[in-house]
């Protein structure tokens, strides 16, 4: 067995957080070995020296030690202190921009849950405004960034210094569509349309409007037209034009899950085997995609797992096709995604610590 | 003020069917004049004159003489004595296949909430496989249908002895669409994507795994892709092929409403002054459709309303549009839409009683 | 029929503010009549005459005149130059404490929803703190307030100046109680215990970590165990002691709706009738209460509905009672009840506006 | 580590049996073998050689070999064959009264999840009025029943032969209370009240007119007053009389989870920490027991755990407390207790595989 090593997680606080925390503490292969959670802590908790973890998260709490975890006061001596190897950032996109170039001169691995070393292109950056955008530092450390969806780059996250973990819109969508694309079925020009349904923790943790139940029980809305965060990633990936697919997400009322419905046309007629076969290849090796050969999936069926689910279904004449992708926004569209990268990082078995 | 008619319902038991006797027990018009409500009765409950509404829809009570409602046995006797003028069917495709010749024959104006009449091109019906398809009678009743939509075709609803209530996703897509196809703004060989989502009362209420609340809590789902029963209405109303248009519909996991996304290629780029003001122009003198220009509908806006709310959001270059349609699956899709036909066919105010 | 009033609401722009305003715009007697909407409002939206009131509430949106609504900024001066004749009050406790003793100098007629008139004794006001509690003023107010329960306090209100609307547990739990302990059915020595659940409105719209969907759907919680402030309601109306009574209310995941449980021992052993008969007799006359006998009501049964329902059921030996006892906590727990009391207060039916 | 063993289920198509099997598929004393699972299967499912289990439970597929399990025709000559040591029997009542005889004479250590061999007297029993009532099979086969909650009886259920999984309801309430019962804290006279609550799941997988989304959603009501099948297990496990408690449950709008809020008096006024001291004595040693000392539970914090989770407040004298008990109905409400006391049987440690 490869030898364990130490994390270190900032950002425990949100639903992501917690997500990832549950799964680090049980990991296989770091049994015995809790990450060091570190974030801000007012005085009073720096004081009993930290807050306890099962405080911020009741559903954490066991009877098998964790009453003794604590998010301690950040600082990057603690990480040394506690010879941290991997660090997950779990924080605000700008506070990534900021911690991260440390990081990795401190010669620490990270695994960036936020949208900061996303994107290549400027242009699709340019949405999050970045304060460091022009400098040197930011430029360097863009180009040392995986990003960090295994089924699609698992040799250059093994030897990764920094992985930007994927958005988790992003992550349901271009599982669904880059095998289809890679392999010339999809035409283009007829235009691709994504249409996203989200659970609410996606929206994250601090009470809003838009996050109060009264807002999104009983209802559906759609966000964000013609301009989410996460289209830059899509576009990237994919290796599409804005011009070629619309994604639209729209709000549920649930608290997990993403289901995108895919609507493509063919460049020519394809068969439900011939489409099925180009998934197949394309996720041989890939053990947490699951193909959907005779149903479709649903979202209830990949909520609290680390799975992408896919499906299809090809109209009559086999020109068009609708795609159904799940998966759940927490997991594979975050937490799951990470310790997925984590695993390659480290040589492990891609789906250890994620059954 | 127009004189009051006697008014009839079979098929009481349902959702549609409590919306409908709720609606019709409360408008200006029928005060004093509850309709008569008909079905199948067991032989215990003929015994006592019926089933009590309360009974068979506890929410229905109230202090105000809603005890004293019954459903009774059906017969054509009953109707007559009672001298029933409108009948309102909602009731199994196949039954209202058997009963609206007959209606009409005896002169009865029916308003009919299945769609055994809806469906003009027989290709279109082929999916409801009626066992009375190639008969004379039914030929020549088809012929006197018009389909419900005043919005569409107020002027003959007017007149009309029977009118084909529209189906849910139907009324939500065509509502959205046809303004602009018909002003020629559509770029048809784009293709349309129609992606609908709506609440369970729209399954029905026959206990099933479908609409088992484990199946549909914390859910989502797509069903009857490429093969969802409301495409005629939408191809025969719109003017539009299949191969133009797809229509996906999703089981939310709320009780009820419909949010349906529509994707459009324009055929020359336009503002969103230009759009707005064809859908103003074709709605103008239609009190039930609300068109959002601010903003976007979101269920919760429509639902236990008869409103139609449309919305919409162009891209960049103004050559593609996602519009948002939202109704309430029970009501602007069902009953509401019935008792508006009612209003229109006696010359009421179109919003009577729907307020 | 009796003339028409001037209504004017502060408080618009919450929850039961929004039913109130639902409730109002559509009641019989008040046609052509809108209330005056006033509150704080920004410069911004005082250069534009107010803030449109469909912008604050979307679906109260109708192709009425509803457009034409706005809350306006809240002067006095306002109120005197519309003529406004009854004042509703949706505020916070404190902003009632202060408002009403002006109120009354000037004429208005109040219907306060706060809880700031609501309880005679100081001991069970004790938990509000009141900043005024020691003035004179404070208490002839106090002393001028009725208790706004038609059901219990039908004659005082009809001629009362303040009416304080109660709260919506209290309403809940005090209906089903007061008609047996009036009656000497219950022994108090051996307690009652009252389990009540509520939707999340009755949190209101403030957005926080307790309203937020994730924390709220698919759980439940009890809060403020011994120690509600619907607790002086309680204990004042029934007429028992806090040792005589506990009362723990519960978080549902669902927008609105109260169903109390509330378990009772009886001094002699009682039959189903001789309790129905207790209730029946109590509620006589009044008309928005609705006795269950031969079922048990639901939540679902009252919502959207101004009944409060009641039903029970008794041991084998009918020495003990569970009753159940539901209500939408928006109508009859809030701006129902309200309008209710302006019926009474009119000398209106009861019921008028509310059906 | 003690040797492993092989499993057989019978019931693996309802809620439980899918966490059973889930919970039996991960245990880390089971690796390599996975459950036998036998039932009823049709003529065109038998010549496949069963149903694959990830068409049953989709949930359950993983790329990890799940693809290959089958529910196979039951026969007891199947169980000998693949050499099937503990029987879990998640089947209905009267299945589990037929079989089990038959198991313990074939050697077969038994997991009952039903309530055929829960109670030991014969009236509270008489409720389900079992065929088999007056057989002395019967008779003998209770009598080596061993009720199979391990906190109150884990050295008899060590070595029983046939273990009875109690009821979900009955689990959280009898928890909660049997440690201050058994102290002699409770003043029984005044009478104990359990008002319960639960999710969806508990009512079964078969669809029906309440587990209809549109029946349980937005809804809350009470059930099976005074007459809930599981009292008798309250009553014989704690030791109380009918008399001397009430308990009420109600349907969630939620798919799992299960708060019981139960009131009891004191014999004489405790502190916090006496009654804490005595839930701490109580389950020392109990790993699967949380005892909530600053904040009370919730249904979130042990949903998909098998903890129980125990909370309590008492009023200002220390004469009253509020209990509020939680746990996840199919968890440790059924699955997961009937894991754990296979780890009981197995002398393996009590919470292995449900961490």
């Amino acid at each position: 067995m490869t030898k364990t090593i130490q994390t270190a997680v900032v950002g425990v606080t949100g639903y992501a957080g917690a997500e990832l925390a549950r799964l680090l503490l049980h990991h296989p292969r770091l049994k015995g070995r809790p990450p060091v959670f570190a974030g801000r802590v007012d005085a009073k908790d720096q004081a009993r020296g930290g807050v306890p973890l099962t405080e911020i998260h009741p559903q954490l709490a066991d009877n098998n030690g964790s009453a003794e975890l604590k998010l301690e006061p950040f600082s990057w001596e603690l990480l040394a202190e506690r010879s941290a190897e991997v660090l997950f950032l779990a924080t605000p996109h700008e506070q990534s921009r900021e911690w991260v170039p440390e990081a990795l001169k401190r010669g620490l691995r990270v695994i960036d849950l936020s949208a900061a070393w996303r994107l290549t292109e400027p242009a699709n950056r340019a949405v999050y405004a970045f304060a460091d955008e022009a400098t040197e530092l930011a430029a360097s450390t863009q180009a040392r960034a995986v990003y960090g969806m295994p089924e699609l780059h698992r040799k250059r996250i093994a030897s990764a210094q920094l992985v930007a973990n994927p958005g988790c819109y992003a992550t349901s969508i271009i599982l669904a569509l880059k095998p289809l694309v890679a392999a010339g079925l999809v035409d283009l020009e007829h235009g691709i349309v994504a249409d996203a349904k989200s659970g609410v923790s996606g929206a994250g943790k601090l009470p809003s409007a838009r996050t109060h139940f009264m807002y999104a029980a009983d209802n559906l809305s759609a966000y964000s037209v013609f301009a989410h965060r996460h289209t830059g990633e899509i576009l990237e990936e994919i290796g599409v034009s804005g011009c070629q697919i619309v994604f639209t997400p729209h709000l549920l009322p649930i608290p997990r899950g993403i289901l995108s419905t895919i609507y493509v046309h063919f460049t020519k007629a394809q068969t439900h085997e011939s489409v099925a076969r180009v998934y197949r290849e394309f996720f041989a090796g890939s053990p947490m995609v699951r193909l959907y050969e005779k149903t479709l999936p649903q979202i209830q069926y990949s909520v609290r797992t680390n799975y992408a689910d896919i499906g299809f279904q090809l109209d009559a004449g086999g020109k068009r096709a609708v795609i159904i992708s799940c998966l759940d926004n927490l997991l594979k569209g975050a937490a799951g995604q990470a310790v997925q990268n984590l695993n390659v990082m480290q040589g492990w078995p891609e789906s250890e610590g994620l059954a």
